[in-house]
């Protein structure tokens, strides 16, 4: 209890103490309810308060983002609630807003407050870019994963718990928890109150929400207001740089394995040089992004995100998106062939002829009526290429785009030639698909199969479109695409052996 | 002749113009000792000169260091010897020290000079670092490899050479150039003076040690004036700069492989992002590490190692610690199941019911008279989440906790379940191990045992220990746990229908 | 046409502009036909432009480069001609340069201009280095791969489409685009003129050269003037940064793979983790290159291509060389065997006994007549010592140096002993060879074979070379060699097995 007094005594003493540090500064101009949340908060999680102080929110309140010319301007909303508009953006404006539609909200030293900020919260200020995020395959990325039932079926033979008995093996469905540690974390999870709990602090008994899902910044994060995503899986909590943002190590937190290996072939491409060998003299701050002034190479944002200037001519030459496919005709990742982007970021609404959730067919023909059609695919590759022409020929940009629709072509044939082993294992019994009610993903060849599309189809589409070299061929590229086929090929042959009906029938 | 004379007047030369040099700028005080060193080595070596002259070592005096706040202090000792006092720590200081300690000393120019320098060396100055790391894991991982019998035969099947001759293969096993230039590079070699060597140098004949495994820094180096370690693993000769221990690189040497992912797990952890990002403003040199004003996000360091302060309450975080699983309630790599950390260092003392060498039976059941029980984990796991709560809030850090304890027990399931399939081969006969006198690491089943624990499982706690999503999936995570035992049914499958008694034996 | 007219006014006015501005700085000199280039694609292409002012080419012209002391020099030319030296080197300098040996030349805006400037136009001011990189093997890169059969089989195996029809596959030879896009993109392509194509411009309708092979920057590119080799692969393109090329991102664009393994080796390394952590407070720009002043340890260029100065003593450490082998008395990589160093850049020259283009027997024994000699070999190693002896003692350098060769001959036997498993493979018809008319790298096993070597072997040996640790282990290393051995081995019995004649004969 002595202990407890003393610790307010040092918060109010301290509270005070950075109100006259704010006066004696002038700025930034705090809020009463940030201050409040300030004066324990940042004692208590100094890395917390500090990296805010840093942040632009900590720093400019919406009345001066809105003074900016349009080109310059962070805030995209024309009509900021008053409230907002001469306090800087702190801990409370954020975390106490719209707190009738938070189910996370609860009461804390009289605030209503809540723990998850979602884009909702986000769209306040920056309503464009909340838009444009809705329209994003990533917003999607629970959904598109949850309430597919074949990618869920992968899920659990990914994520389940094998164990064996009898010489054989019995698959325990993945907990709750296992999915949030492992596809979830970037997929996003799905937040729900379960509870209040009360803990004590130095401050006493207080009562805080039980959570599911939590801790998750997962671009697809279904949030206790009802919207889909996290601003802060790019825009990491509580500095929200940009600079963060739009440097690759942002984006290689889920793209960088083999199944996503973005990031990866990023850094040995010659775009990935570049940054990494001159990147330290950028400037990753500015707004809109210069080419040539601010940066002379692009990162991930250059590419798919970013607002890109030309000092020169005075023209934008891309407009800012939050729609990351806004610049992307294709689908080279994560499915079975490379296809046309889809229409709607919500993928669980594909059916194909076969009745599956997939935007082929298993053999390769495109479902077309939830894709987009060339006229838009042109749209898209004209907009990635007028970023490209930015610092390379017509010449050179017409070639790279030529080389990627062959490596489209031909990764696609090899994972054919995959599926055609595969489903001439189902078809001589010795693998069971569904066909049989079984998973297509828990057998070896199966497995096998998965790998030619999921590691190595994708890696070597990656190697060719970031122009990664050796992603398109020994690190988990063409060598292999044909090496599994032979593996695939030699098990069939074994298990064949096995079942010798089989193996006649074969020969004949 | 001529030419040695020539380099003789131009290397005193040099040194009166060093002492020249010292005498202006007033410091650094080199001692004379130090000087003669300098004035052949400087020249010949200006790599190792111009290093240590950047170091704190060639700046400051003890005398100087001794005179800073206990908080800010780089030197441990509270009484240095009179002699050290008044001089910078130069080449003779460290490398003539204890010279009678040291089997390799000998004579050269007149000093008693030794070439390896040793924590008991240095413990001159840096006592408590140097106790603290003899309590560590690492400073005895050279005998916790070598002097195991298990291990030993896992690194002979590692190092071993594999002959083919009959259709059938031999081990040789390896030769010791072999286990240092491979395991030992980073658990540290035993370092003998095996002789003396006369060599011509440009002062003509000089006399030098033969040593065995020589060079080496691994952390657990058997050094020849009996102590063990080396300081210089993480403090990088010879500038030995706290910013390069601190920096994630450090680790990387050691922790980035698939059997040790650390590095490469937080490389792709939104902590890796934020220092990949914005960590070249951050300050690597402040003694202690402040949170908020030094640095935003963790270093490996950081969490495991740093003397951690709160500049808003005038609190410490956490103090420095050179035991490194002073904060670690669990080990999660390295060995078949993860497990309590063991209480001695020295892990050769451990025997389970089978007599083995290992922390845990071959089933996983803990031997937990060997290891730290849980009032110790918990006493571990607040010291860290001190650390965490810096950031985040007690929420965050429960739920991020929750999900590692979770994964430990189905990382271990599954390890479990690669187990039961190995000793099914081995029971069926058609593996040998132990029970058979032969190796538990050298056939191709053993070794995608060896792989379901020391590969996957590890990865998988890893990503979910430190946040490095697809390490816990496709990246060598889940995807590869249940690929391995599908795999290794396989393998079982086909060895069986080579011996058909066998098979229809299973078959009952 | 209204448009055209008003692009062509802006781009009149920015001419006049940059000259007025040119004139106002004094510098740099800019020749009237590179303003002529400015005046346009500095409009269209601003990342091109403001890379290129940022560069040396573009603040100095080449008199003021041949006015520094020969040490300091950038230029090796003594006699650059007259029209040259004036202005500073731009657009037009390089693109017209030798126009006439050009095929690739086109008229444009009154202008003889070709795309791709080649190391013969670099020659010019440079020839020291053009000499030197055209008896580099990396200038004959792509020869020594598509004139070898035996490797143009390997690369027809890896990027060929296989097709699955009755149960077996066909390889389809892999067509032009993916070779070039695959194995080609590092090796170089070869750039053919195709013929020429009329495309709509904003100054209306203009022609241009099409080109095969288009585009790349691979080091052994045939360029259309007949020369090997692109500066640009290293110099990056249009700023030609000497810190890039010094940095270990460039080499890494080709040299990361698991079958080039020295950058990702290199990371890990001592020597890559000071880099990380304290290069950037290095000079990366200075010529010389000064040990201790500008760097404190080495990155690639430093070891294999840098001219190293002392300035202690006042010697030069190393010669700047441009043939990379120069410093290098072994090739550890891209072969089956580790061997001495090829005499000839042109490897295509070599015949082993045998008859294949291999500079080993298939059995390992050097074909010594085409590989440096023991005399040279020790030259080679006493030019690289020297380097390591600026930061190193001899007693470390001979440890060093002993545990690679210990690897090498470790690794050559194990590359052995899966040659004698591949080799009984195919005597006892399980798997088809060159003896039977067969590819030696298209079944499973002949796969594997090549990822003994390819791979594991390399990888182990740039890990001892470089010490990074793992990847003589458990990335990529001793791990997998043994255990590739131990499946070849059960591949071959599963093989026999099927073919019961041969199993009993392999019995007796």
């Amino acid at each position: 209890m002595k202990k407890q007094i003393w610790i307010i005594s040092i918060a109010v003493l301290y509270s005070l103490l950075i109100a006259a540090h704010a006066k004696a500064q002038k700025t930034p101009a705090v809020s009463e309810a940030t201050q409040a949340c300030l004066s324990c908060h940042g004692f208590f999680h100094p890395g917390i308060r500090s990296d805010w102080e840093r942040s632009h929110h900590g720093r400019v309140t919406p009345a001066e983002a809105l003074g900016k010319d349009k080109l310059q301007r962070r805030v995209s909303s024309e009509k900021i609630p008053e409230p907002f508009l001469k306090t800087v953006v702190g801990c409370a404006e954020c975390h106490t807003l719209n707190h009738e539609k938070h189910s996370d909200t609860y009461d804390h030293n009289g605030y209503k407050v809540h723990l998850i900020v979602t884009p909702s919260d986000c769209s306040t200020c920056h309503p464009v870019e909340a838009d444009q995020y809705g329209k994003n395959l990533m917003a999607y990325a629970y959904g598109n994963l949850n309430n597919n039932a074949l990618y869920r079926d992968l899920m659990n033979s990914v994520n389940g718990v094998q164990t064996f008995e009898n010489m054989t093996t019995t698959l325990r469905l993945p907990d709750a928890e296992t999915n949030q540690d492992s596809c979830f974390y970037c997929h996003g999870t799905e937040i729900k109150v379960l509870g209040q709990r009360t803990r004590e602090t130095p401050f006493g008994k207080m009562e805080f929400p039980i959570l599911s899902g939590w801790p998750n910044q997962g671009t697809g994060r279904i949030n206790p207001d009802g919207s889909k995503g996290a601003c802060t899986a790019c825009h990491t909590r509580h500095q929200f740089s940009i600079e963060v943002a739009r440097k690759p190590y942002t984006c290689s937190e889920c793209h960088k394995g083999p199944d996503v290996p973005g990031s990866a072939v990023y850094e040995v491409s010659k775009h990935g040089n570049i940054y990494s060998s001159l990147g330290k003299g950028w400037n990753f701050e500015a707004v809109p992004w210069t080419i040539g002034k601010d940066l002379t190479a692009p990162t991930c944002a250059t590419c798919h995100v970013s607002l890109l200037f030309n000092e020169e001519s005075g023209d934008v030459i891309a407009e800012r998106t939050h729609q990351m496919s806004d610049r992307l005709a294709w689908r080279i990742m994560g499915l079975i062939y490379a296809h046309a982007q889809p229409k709607s970021p919500d993928t669980t609404l594909i059916k194909n002829k076969a009745g599956l959730p997939l935007p082929t067919e298993l053999t390769g023909e495109p479902v077309s009526e939830y894709l987009i059609d060339s006229g838009e695919q042109e749209r898209r590759n004209t907009a990635m290429q007028k970023i490209c022409r930015s610092c390379h020929t017509e010449e050179w940009v017409k070639g790279q785009f030529a080389r990627i629709e062959n490596t489209m072509k031909t990764t696609n044939e090899m994972t054919l030639t995959a599926t055609k082993i595969l489903l001439a294992a189902w078809d001589k019994g010795v693998a069971k698909g569904p066909a049989q009610k079984d998973s297509p993903f828990n057998e070896a060849i199966e497995k096998k199969w998965v790998e030619q599309w999921l590691f190595y189809g994708n890696s070597t589409r990656f190697a060719s479109a970031m122009v990664g070299a050796d992603y398109g061929v020994f690190a988990n590229g063409r060598w292999y695409l044909s090496k599994n086929i032979r593996e695939m090929l030699d098990w069939l042959e074994f298990k064949l052996q096995k079942t010798p009906g089989k193996t006649e029938e074969q020969k004949k």
